[in-house]
């Protein structure tokens, strides 16, 4: 299970590993409105990421983690929604992975200055997704991210294995 | 319920306001060990904070909230400790009201510059708590901190009814 936190748009992903390849599973976004409280919002996050663990039941949750923020007004809603994704994750015994945005970068382009956009493309190329999914809940960028942050574990434990 | 987040330590206080004044009924420090998890540390905050909330039915809780930050690797714990905090409160129906530190030291000392140390004496006064408890839980700025934030909604509340 992948996840881009956030209060406003967390995005969520589910793959599954076999010897013949990765399938994708589900992905998508928890959206959540601006008129609810932060409270009610993270309450949502909360429902819907249960009810995807309780669906897909995932061994292992890779989580984009930040650790540089331009703005802190933007940055406090992120650590929220995270800290309720790592409680959640953490209620139900799964364990958590981090990567940062450069990671995923990385694990998906090789290089880690690689455009937001370029990155969009090779995922959805990666993982055959159709260029305009009809719901528009899989369109977010968000969801991609997921989808990335997902593949940032299986390269890893690939690698792990290989050694 | 007055709360200072913190992954780390989370500051609490329980106070009862009547016609003969505020009481307070308990206040302490949530302590979480480094060599936890993320998860498992917010996962502690969670329990303990149900314990509270169970054993006390507070019917507000007003939080300490921070909108700057010199160092994000500070800010993004306590924000993920926020997080789960607003979580635990909206999923027990519990309204919260939120505080800067700024705010908190208007209410407490009358001027928003007041020293910390200065503002942890007059906490102390006011709720006529022991110089130093014994227990060292209680001895922690944070918990002194959850009896001040906690203290700014009487006061907004006396002023609201007033008006």
């Amino acid at each position: 299970m992948g996840i881009d936190p956030g209060t406003a748009t967390t995005g969520f992903s589910i793959i599954n590993k076999t010897k013949k390849g990765i399938k994708v599973l589900d992905y998508g976004c928890i959206i959540t409105s601006p008129d609810l409280s932060p409270g009610e919002r993270l309450k949502i996050i909360n429902n819907e990421l249960n009810k995807l663990i309780k669906k897909y039941r995932p061994e292992i949750m890779a989580v984009e983690s930040l650790y540089f923020f331009k703005n802190f007004k933007t940055a406090m809603p992120v650590s929220q929604a995270k800290g309720v994704i790592l409680l959640t994750a953490a209620k139900k015994k799964i364990p958590v992975y981090e990567y940062t945005p450069l990671q995923m970068k990385m694990a998906i382009a090789g290089y880690g200055r690689a455009e937001k956009k370029q990155v969009q493309k090779m995922i959805q190329s990666l993982f055959n997704l159709e260029a305009k999914p009809k719901d528009k809940n899989k369109r977010k960028d968000d969801a991609t991210d997921a989808l990335g942050i997902a593949f940032c574990y299986v390269l890893q434990s690939r690698n792990a294995t290989v050694k």
